[in-house]
């Protein structure tokens, strides 16, 4: 359903539209009518991306948000009143939205001036109106929030349970896969002494217990794995953790997705099995001061609780999740290694096919890839669908390429991968932007230039400890705002040890909770600015770092901190501009590819074609 | 008082201070006195430094904090017990704080890790604790924080009359000067149509009226000028402007300070005058809904307003005056290229006096600089006290010179000037650091150089539409930090048109303010990132930049910015060391010194002593 490059794609992509939206006006149409047959009716609803998990991937039986819509985006909020469906969403999705909301909708963009958030249309519809919302699929800081807004209008939040859910005839039960164990060689704790450094933490707020919702912290702090979410490996529960108990609220109890093994595993840390749906109702019979973090917690738990037993507080488990112990650290650098060759076994077919001659589709270099990624034993599955994008693709910075009937890969176009893999030891992300052919215009040398210097810059950031993302955010964009350029998207993310390739709550942008998060040793960022000429190109560079303390020439009592990299994949020459790179730039490229190949060699031992490749992308400039 | 140079001066220093912290021990003890036998007797008092008109630098009156600790900075809080006397004060101060506080006071390092903040400190007393305040010397925002904060422990905030003010017999009275015009040719914009633009404002915000109570903003807004306060050219006043009126209270109803000329002036804009001690009064006795900025009006304000009334806004006179209009830039222009001339004008002199061998003190080298400023026919006055340190001084970051006896420059340590003085067409700041004579250590170059490249990164900076200077103040600190150097103090601040040095409400920095307001063309920063060798040495140095459009190399929609340099005086090159620069490093220093002699040369026609010194310090590199 993308954009694509020849005109036959094109026509099928316009019919396939059509019929796309006609199925999308339908569901507009019967939600509209739920709406008014309410005994009070509403004058909006609004449907959230999140789950009641608040994750940002989600499952089917969740997608209600691209099920009315029809865009398939991993971020963006719908609101429908009588008269307008709006989806908002932002600078990430402006072009795949544009290409997948029918014409019903009207596409707000977020961060555009003058375009209101969510919250400011709600506000902005006629006094006293109704605004409905599923409780569990907001979280308690911003349904607060937003009925104070509309409080001053005299408009109402009405929670309400899901009409989405009441329209979808067809959606999907929960799933309840298997859930493994995350052994403690790659943990490198126990969950006993997990659950008791959080109730030391519970003690410290003098609260009686929490209730963790999202599903990589219940994961991280019980030491197990699942895979009810694409390409996430968690599963559905909630976990409630008292001084005295700790209970695993989870589907039919754990009897169809835990073994005898995980069972015993959970038996040693004495947490009792209960049903994923009573959740809400033995929360209303603790007692107590409960620990949450309403900025992840959903309205639902809140309004199950009472907010005067509410101690509102950052997340423990988000919190100490993000510092990655040595073990975790060690798989990682490991993974990462492995992956780093896999990458390359592709990178280097793809040159060499596409330079021959051979026809590949974008859809077909992904598959690839993932081919030579499961030839990993520890490999378990990707970490997210791979972005394969060829020309105007590359512009698009969440794509997919359909697999259907995706483009033919252009050797004279600029080509964008950002792809990852889960493996038992870690989680690995990475993007590299290739040339295979042909003479980039000046204009992409530029830009390609510009983003490998904003990546050099975060890669070689020395701060002092307190640092947070946000303030050096800008260190990434300078080398391209001097050129008038800039990236709509943040410069990194957190990455989980096998668990979520997107996780809090630190990262490298302009979100506020970055403001928050000082960047700590062992903490997990990516490196990723990017340039996107839409319609043309896209460009991003992408590794993956590792907080580290860093020794600075003149210590004081003040630690300093600074990254280790543990992507090691070749980065490309055919795009760069070799005039604009400082002799400090220049360093760190010839350094930075001479790691690449000590580290891949061994590792690809007999692959003649391969080490070649990696030979040539590696020598210095 | 300060620490100096000779064994003699450290005696009598040390007699001194003895005597003076005796005669703050005494005013503590009557304090607490009065503390106790109030009616309801007080657990804590808490004496801010800011004045009712929350003003950073307060007239002798209104210098309470300082009067009672012995701590004459420009920002700290003290907090009186009946046990303890704490006095929390930032990073600029805490050498200076630790020399001039007496042994009963406690200094609390504000930013180190696990010292708290005065409000936090008020939080750890025992429960039930009633804490008082003035409440005209606190703004509305911090009271309603600290009441919350408070009451979570049962204590109270009470609102009284000012104690310290009961125990001090001394207290001089409210100064009352003159009153002038400032001339429309300078402000660029008469006081009606200013007065009309704030009216349409609070039309917008659908409000009756706002009272205006920062002398800084009534002046701008009455395009009036005072001197109540020493180098501020601001005088005590509020004003109250509704949709039909404006009123202004001023001390005596202005019988004593404003001419027949002014009071036309203020006719002519419908300007009525009030007493000054009225306005509390008054504004009890005003309907409707009032915009007040609750983060620079005083809780004494909201109380008379009564807190149903405020709709709570940045102010829009403290915004609109930041962006400044041509003719305030003209005359910025101006003002600095004159300032300049006299600073060139004063270093020429020291330089060739400090290395005759003549003995010069840091006193007599700042009355000097002024005695070359006053030659201008626009001066008015210092824009604050000349910081003139040597060696181990200048690490003192707002030191002064004892004028009784200060100590002797010495050419062969390293020497920091700032300084600023007040014309009629402008303001202006500028920091210099010298090294007059012998060779300066490897690390006082390391940190000179590094200081230089952090003045260059924010000099050229180039950045969006929305950037705040809390986004690029690490760009300064970058080339520090990546040595393991940082400085206790922001990067920069805004700067009035012929107003207070210290202007809001942007800045480069960290302060949480400097995160909401995006540096706009018009507005005026100065640049002065710094280090600091406690009792060593230190280095600053310090332009006045306007933003403005920035052409790029690829426009687009987004509008970009950067800085114009108004300052244009040599920075000294016997620090530098110049295997550190860039390329790029150092064919800035040659423009920027090639733009100084342009600028310097005609005006310092026929004195060939400082244009040899001129031409000497801009020689390329």
């Amino acid at each position: 359903m993308f954009s694509s490059l020849t005109r036959r794609t094109q026509l099928n992509s316009q019919r396939f539209s059509r019929l796309f939206s006609t199925q999308h006006d339908e569901r507009l149409t019967r939600l509209r009518q739920v709406m008014t047959e309410l005994p009070k009716p509403l004058d909006a609803f609004v449907v959230p991306s999140e789950d009641a998990h608040q994750s940002e991937y989600t499952a089917d039986c969740d997608n209600r948000r691209s099920w009315i819509s029809g865009f398939t985006g991993s971020a963006g909020c719908a609101v429908i009143t009588s008269s307008e469906a709006a989806l908002f969403t932002d600078g990430r999705y402006f072009l795949q939205a544009s290409q997948e909301l029918g014409p019903k909708w009207k596409l707000m963009k977020q961060g555009i001036q003058n375009v209101p958030t969510w919250q400011e249309y709600l506000g902005s519809l006629p006094t006293n109106s109704n605004i409905g919302i599923d409780p569990s699929l907001i979280t308690a800081a911003d349904a607060k929030q937003l009925k104070q807004n509309l409080a001053t209008r005299g408009s109402h939040l009405v929670s309400i349970s899901n009409l989405v859910d009441m329209v979808r005839d067809d959606r999907p039960s929960r799933p309840s896969n298997p859930v493994k164990i995350h052994h403690e060689k790659y943990a490198g704790q126990d969950h006993q002494s997990k659950i008791n450094q959080l109730r030391i933490a519970l003690d410290v707020r003098k609260c009686q217990g929490t209730v963790i919702s999202s599903l990589d912290e219940i994961a991280w702090l019980l030491n197990l794995r699942g895979s009810d979410i694409h390409c996430c490996p968690v599963f559905f529960a909630y976990c409630i953790v008292t001084q005295q108990e700790t209970m695993l609220y989870i589907m039919n109890k754990g009897r169809d997705n835990l073994s005898k093994n995980v069972v015993e595993h959970l038996n040693k840390a004495g947490v009792q099995l209960c049903d994923y749906d009573d959740v809400f109702e033995d929360l209303k019979e603790t007692t107590g001061q409960f620990m949450i973090d309403s900025n992840t917690t959903s309205y639902s738990i809140l309004q199950a609780l009472g907010s005067d037993r509410v101690c509102d507080a950052s997340s423990w488990v988000s919190d100490a999740k993000a510092v990655k112990n040595e073990a975790e650290l060690a798989g990682i650098r490991e993974a990462h290694k492995r992956d780093a060759a896999a990458v390359c076994r592709h990178f280097a077919w793809l040159t060499n096919t596409l330079t021959q001659g051979t026809t590949i589709r974008e859809a077909e270099a992904a598959i690839h890839l993932e081919e030579m990624r499961k030839q990993d034993p520890f490999y378990v599955g990707l970490a997210f669908d791979t972005i394969s994008g060829t020309g105007p693709n590359g512009a698009i910075i969440h794509y997919q390429p359909s697999t259907i009937n995706s483009a033919i890969i252009d050797p004279k176009q600029v080509y964008l991968c950002d792809s990852g893999a889960q493996y038992l030891d870690g989680t690995t992300d990475i993007t590299r932007t290739f040339l295979f052919d042909g003479q980039p215009t000046d204009f992409q040398k530029r830009a390609f230039t510009r983003v490998l210097q904003a990546h050099i810059s975060i890669d070689q950031a020395v701060f002092p400890k307190e640092t947070t993302g946000y303030q050096i955010d800008s260190w990434a964009r300078q080398p391209l705002w001097q050129d008038g350029l800039d990236y709509r998207h943040g410069t990194g993310h957190g990455v989980g040890a096998y668990l979520n390739v997107h996780e809090g709550p630190h990262g490298i942008g302009s979100r506020p909770i970055y403001k928050t998060k000082p960047l700590k040793p062992g903490m997990v960022v990516t490196n990723e600015p990017g340039y996107y000429e839409d319609g043309q190109f896209g460009i991003r560079i992408e590794n993956v770092l590792i907080v580290q303390p860093k020794a600075v020439p003149y210590p004081s009592e003040t630690p300093f901190y600074g990254f280790e990299h543990v992507t090691f994949v070749p980065m490309g020459r055919r795009l760069l501009d070799q005039t604009l790179l400082t002799r400090e730039n220049r360093e760190w490229f010839n350094k930075y590819h001479k790691e690449c190949r000590d580290v891949l060699e061994p590792l690809l031992k007999g692959d003649s074609a391969t080490l070649q490749w990696v030979e040539q992308q590696t020598e210095t400039i």
